[in-house]
């Protein structure tokens, strides 16, 4: 609807909803003493003819709750655990309690929980929601969808095409790889390894393909697999150390697993970064400065993701719209990310 | 109402509500078509006479969300910067998943927030909730009071008898401490300070109080007020060390106050716990085994005290009874802790 359309009348809305005009107003009011049946019924032609009201009434046709859920798709112990969800938890706060809005952090054991999440979601006791560490097979963002409710993610989603209109905010993950891979190269590696993040998330696959952007024919050997925590760090060390002694660099796909790389190469006798460089991905402080030595490593705006995610989606609850893109496909905004030297490479 | 009593007829609540029959029937069936304020009425009447209609008419009746609200009186930043929370968090988010209940936490910037807290409450979207780390001024016990959800309290309220009846799970911080400073005083030592919490805590005041069971006459010198947080103990351990440079012994109300105070004590050259033997409280997993040296301390089970909380609340959900104490005080379950020695007393 462009600004010269004429606008939708309150006689439009009750013939659509098939009700009076009195029922209408009455929703608009507030809904008091209007079956459920039919205030659904008043509400979806509303949108349906993106009939405004004045502001306040609004508000009330829309239920506004001025509460927004957050979804971390992870279980709670890795939610308090890993500090790049209270990081990107702060920066959600910020902005929600800037526009008075509660934020409803909804905590799971793990994704044998979703459907409980999505039933929450779908129970109209919040306004939108924002979703983050969405893994592949993770039913999540199907239940969101049912739910109903607007929603923006943290992280490019893993689908593409199917016509789902989904808003995201994101890091430049295959940028900052190549230019992680790049400085490395730079210093004269030859044997440069990747230690991936979960390659069930596209911030794993994207730092992965930012790698083998650069080392083109990458030897397979160089590459372990972990999952973005320090144990798995040390464990895809372990790895590269015994089939690859040989490797001079390494490139980890979050700092925390750079962390535990750089135990292992310390207690198996490597000097960082004489013998083996180490470059991280996050720039997540105290990590980043308090390893030994402290980490080069690429740095993304993990408040930011956070405070832009809760921006995009309080945008779209004041406008009473719901995303759309022509192409129907996701509609992203990227970080930029930028190389921070340190000692480690 | 024992087992015995009569049990009030749909009748009996008709009566009470000044409404038909059929209106609680199809109150007590979802309530669709009836009005939310004879709704309301219904449902008073019902919880008056303690009506109880089988069990899944009785859930619809009383509206469960399966929903916990989870509310912790700081800031967000604090929440997830003190491991003491994770921890309560996780026996809380245990418990809440085995009974298939959402974990709701409702996280603010700060006290502003917490009348858009006790809102949130108010609004229906949760079956009760569980509130801890509440600070003496605070004025969230009487919003989530007004909002009507049934609540457990983590620690004791620092009110009583003003007629409000709670339930609430704490340790026994006193006792506590009082173990913690007679194991000071039985290797001898006669220059005891304490580094209090926050004194607008219960906890903290109880500590306080527990260390003055045992060191009746305490020179107030001795006596350091800071804040369970490291940084506290640091400042607290350089005023006690500037005024009383005698101190060969310090009880300090957390563990992560100790840490801090071991700190200061090795910078400043005291040797722990030759010159100054040091017991914290908490017995917090890794920070307690991981200073310089190992720290002796109060155990406490902060996970088992979050599961608690949780189990109370959920008892009282499944009963539909909200919380009657024959004195209208407090009602708390009050858990043992224990010394757990290691090296620094």
């Amino acid at each position: 609807m462009t600004d010269t359309a004429p606008r939708p009348t309150l006689e439009a809305v009750a013939a659509r909803a098939g009700v009076s005009r009195a029922t209408v107003s009455r929703v608009v009011n507030g809904g008091d003493g209007v079956r459920d049946v039919l205030v659904e019924r008043v509400r979806k032609a509303v949108e349906e003819l993106g009939y405004v009201p004045n502001q306040a009434a609004r508000s009330l046709v829309t239920r506004r709750h001025d509460a927004v859920a957050v979804v971390v798709a992870e279980p709670e112990t890795r939610v308090f655990a890993d500090p790049f969800f209270a990081l990107q938890l702060r920066g959600i706060s910020k902005e929600l309690t800037a526009h008075d809005n509660q934020l409803v952090l909804l905590l799971t054991e793990g994704r044998d929980d979703h459907a409980r999440v999505g039933r929450y979601l779908a129970g109209g006791h919040v306004d939108g929601a924002l979703v983050f560490s969405l893994h592949l097979d993770d039913p999540l963002p199907e239940l969101v969808q049912r739910a109903g409710v607007p929603t923006v993610f943290g992280g490019r989603p893993g689908w593409s095409g199917d016509g789902r209109n989904v808003v995201y905010v994101d890091s430049d993950n295959r940028g900052g790889a190549r230019d992680a891979v790049r400085h490395l190269a730079g210093l004269g590696r030859t044997r440069i390894a990747h230690i991936t993040g979960a390659l069930d998330q596209t911030s794993a696959v994207d730092r992965l393909d930012g790698y083998r952007d650069v080392v083109a024919d990458a030897d397979p050997r160089l590459i372990a697999e972990a999952d973005f925590t320090p144990a798995g760090g040390e464990r895809a060390m372990r790895r590269l150390l015994d089939r690859c002694p040989d490797v001079d660099a390494v490139f980890a796909a979050n700092d925390l697993t750079a962390a535990g790389a750089l135990r292992v190469l310390r207690e198996a006798g490597r000097r960082v970064p004489d013998d083996v460089a180490v470059v991280g991905f996050d720039d997540m402080l105290p990590v980043a400065e308090q390893t030994d030595p402290p980490l080069t490593t690429v740095r993304q705006d993990i408040e930011e993701m956070g405070r832009l995610m809760a921006r995009l989606l309080l945008r779209d609850l004041d406008r009473g719209t719901s995303h759309e893109d022509a192409a129907g496909a996701p509609a992203g905004v990227v970080l930029p990310t930028t190389l921070v030297r340190r000692a480690s490479a």
